[in-house]
């Protein structure tokens, strides 16, 4: 049995991997911790979780850890990274669910998270959570910078384009809306339901520190490769969906095939057929990013629907399936159950 | 031009006020406080009134208000108490659309709102501001206590019933159901979308603060009336439906009528067809109590129904209802749009 | 590998069923009907569960059904009792989903759902599909009667109040609150999201289809019950909430340990602190009904409050309950995943 | 008083124009008509308007709108073209908030409507009713087609732009965000509240009937105009938030100041402040199109932001600014109302 502790476990990501975790046949979690809730049983926060998990959450403490054969941390940024080392030269393995490692580019993280960065020389040696994209590393990582929630839609996205060089890598732009849980587990007025419901809009379009993350990883593929990308806040809680366009630069006949023989042996990423539409709610709770392209002659351009559980694919999910590499285990373990629809 | 102001205008009730008064004939709002959001314009806070409202918040303070004729408390609980008697005084009338006066019985007032009161003297003075029960007082009054959006729904629903002696007064259950507004413009984690949105609960089961006042209107015209009052957050913003049920003491046959007679002459209150089910969005934005009466012959039961939008006829509209009594207005004047639907 | 059919498979209860099923670990559907959707694959009507589930919607026939070991009606009433005779003739079991099983009174039956009952002999072999009753009849059963939404909230909620005597057994007042799934999957006005979104309602307060199936159940245990039952209408898509009321009938201070010792050994029922308030989401997805009992000293009432998933706990998950308890497995398997809680 | 007729009145802009005319000072609904309503008072079927409107729904004839001064046609496609030349020819005016008379050029809308055009010659004489862009026209016009909703959000956020040159023509990217009352009131599974509520899902990438509209709304201003439109669907029922990108072709500098400009004198185009993210709850209820405009030097594109609520200054409202002009009213007659927020 694999031993895991959660620190920061009060939010929406720590809450996700309880959830998928109860049921995982080779994992357990064995402590979870909170500064603000240390005594209080996890199940009275979370009531979803009321005869399946025991624990009560505990202080954070690297002794805490001892046992654990990985940590996930689930805290807000910048924490991580103070802590992490101890943890790695206990022995623990770290997947960050935050964003301390995900950009290998110091000056530009220290510029969009406004702190100076307490390990860079970890930030080198982090991989890059994308199993898509880096299985092998990932399988022999110690550290894992699990992916942003909006990155992994877009990412996902483009990658069949980017990689087959089908594209004009400058022209991308994706529009993505989310659900209100991006935003984390708290008292805000911006997330109250009042001011949510029954309304859209963008933000931070004049720039998202999900942009800089999302532009590293396209250039790591095509060094030209740079996005515009507009966040909007949907009245809804869970998912993502993201319309990525961009130019073609060659024929596109081919793109449906390209889409699925590219990810045909993934299993979380499914290529529907083509013409599709994915909803959001087809992936409600499951660790699958659903993806259609299209292409529209008349303009040259590719329009790429991808949707995720913003708390499963684009976090919590995608930590689980990251956890299974790093153990050796089956990708899939404890992460095959559907999405709940309606 | 009546002038008015608002007293703590950055809530769901002030910027309901703001809404309701922008085209009101012969009153208008000169001075809006707030001591959070002091030197900011109120159409940058509440975009919907950019273009309509130039005003800006200012710091309260007594001498903002000289020049007014009525001042609106949209205040939390215990504010208006320690302000209202040097308002008066200076011969400007108040409505306070909190709980300060709105319960004469002191002891019981202290008990449920934790507080000593500030100024019992004032509260004999003051007139529950409910003009379907209180409409002449109300036109001489100075000083009204705006009731709560719940006992608004409740006890227009029991009128009819208690006026006319048809139930057992003991045996009232009122369970209502409302939106999130009614917890305020506030950051809160309770109130927060991914706690609220696809959810249903009780909350307050052993005891909410509008029981005593819906008690204490029941008892002025039965001193043996008595209820259960359960509030439910509905996974929407602004409505409320209570459904109060009440055992019947005699012939039931003529209830229908006996609601038609008891409300034909008000402006906002609309009683149903015998048969009806009113829906909580017929009256989004409306100054109306949308109610339908049915009897239970096998349990010899009234189920009444009865709808409002809390922060209209359970709070803004109803206060400008108020004023307009107060100023010797037709009572309608401002408030005769229609809800929005869809 | 036990071999399922599904009738009538294009619903919320069918692709509930399909969800669930989809990771049981000694069930599997072989065989999902649909008269309108013969020919297309499942996942592409529900495309949750692409990847998870080939299946393609063949004609309704009876010869289908051959291998199958149980059968489950997820179909409209009035379908299951025209052809369950014969798939029990070939010895299939039979779980009906749909009413056409559940009251035994047949006059009752009929009046309430209109028709003629086609097999009133089979309705006496019928067993009502509420393993917290009838757990040991439901094993031996080779026709279940799968109860519906609203009766399995309220009856759980009362069981333990009725089984004691604490109750006077008339009193009852059960005002439920379901989100807007329990109407099933269909184009209908009263359904569409702009008719239901921000909106809360009553429906058939003057009786509804649940109130004779809850009336039989309840006298089975005590002669003299009898209740009001008032169903809304709420603007989500999944839960129901009961807010029972009953005045006691005698002392109530070990109300709470009365809940809890009745369903200390009940997998799917979760008796909460005292002075709590479950919320539907706790349970969305979930095989659990959640539920906290009050009393009100003052009232002499208890208000007890039950929430489940209505397609789970509330129908696919409740038929799966039996059909394990119909061939002997744990209860619980395939059902011990928490509810989705955001 | 303007005397009108609303042919089509079941459906949500009918209820729109009923709502918002409930109030207008000099123009009354005489004439309301239903095929399938025929004989019910309008305010059964709208209970918002009960108390304020008395019509009942009678059956469409010509005869029946003799003494109207001008018809709103609020009904499907391809109703309008086939009695709007009737009408004019007996002096009545009229305005199709459909598209019948939208789309100059006629193969085109043969094309995208499935349909022969019934009187092609009329749609020469038929005004374009965006009063922003056609005041004075609109002001000579018997016969006035309404926009589109999707149209009318992203031709005013892309006008200060091609009129002042400042962007690549062909470069333009409308993404935008609709609300499900954008399909209409009826019973369809695809707008049902079980399938719509939390997800988002792209709809009609490959070719939306709304695009062929606004390009020759904006080729009309620069005959190199070209865009990708994708519509999408959100869990709200009323807003549409359009996000509109284009390529910037010179300085950038002065966008701010160059929509304050053209927007200056138009009472229902918000330009808000440099930075500003408009939210569609903002314009909810009210006839307003609030528009912020961005530029991100990097990518060298304009994002315009663009908010309205899709019944309102997508439909009905717009339809009485242009009966408004029409009568030579002034054009915020009946339109003054703020939005409803929350």
């Amino acid at each position: 049995m694999i031993k895991l502790g959660i620190i920061g476990g009060t939010g929406y990501t720590g809450v996700e991997l309880m959830r998928l975790l109860a049921l995982h046949p080779v994992a357990r979690v064995e402590v979870i911790t909170s500064r603000s809730e240390a005594g209080k049983p996890v199940a009275e926060l979370f009531p979803n979780l009321r005869g399946l998990v025991d624990l009560v959450f505990v202080e954070p403490a690297i002794d805490t850890y001892r046992d654990c054969d990985l940590v996930f941390f689930a805290t807000p940024n910048t924490t991580a990274m103070s802590q992490a080392e101890a943890l790695l030269a206990a022995g623990i393995k770290v997947i960050d669910l935050a964003a301390d490692f995900r950009i290998k580019d110091i000056p530009t993280w220290e510029q969009w998270y406004g702190a100076t960065h307490a390990c860079p020389a970890l930030v080198e040696d982090a991989v890059y959570g994308l199993p898509e994209m880096n299985r092998a590393a990932i399988g022999k990582a110690r550290l894992v910078a699990n992916p942003g929630c909006y990155p992994t839609s877009v990412i996902l996205a483009l990658l069949p384009l980017l990689a087959n060089d089908l594209i004009d890598p400058a022209s991308i732009i994706a529009d993505c809306k989310s659900g209100s849980s991006g935003a984390g587990r708290k008292a805000s007025l911006g997330t109250a339901f009042g001011e949510v419901t029954e309304s859209v809009k963008a933000y931070a379009v004049d720039g998202h520190r999900h942009l800089p993350e999302i532009r590293e990883v396209l250039r790591s593929l095509n060094a030209d490769a740079d996005l515009v990308f507009t966040p909007h806040l949907m009245p809804m809680v869970r998912g993502i969906h993201a319309t990525v366009y961009a130019t073609a630069s060659g024929p596109a006949d081919r793109v449906q095939t390209v889409y699925e023989d590219y990810y045909r042996d993934e299993p979380f990423v499914d290529v529907m057929p083509a013409g599709s539409h994915p909803e959001t709610r087809s992936v409600r709770g499951a660790n699958v990013c659903r993806i259609a392209v299209h292409y529209l002659p008349a303009a040259n351009r590719y329009v790429v629907l991808s949707v995720e559980d913003n708390l499963v694919k684009g976090a919590a999910g995608q930590a689980i399936q990251n956890m299974n590499l790093m153990f050796g285990l089956d990708e899939t373990t404890g992460l095959e159950a559907p999405g709940i629809m309606p």
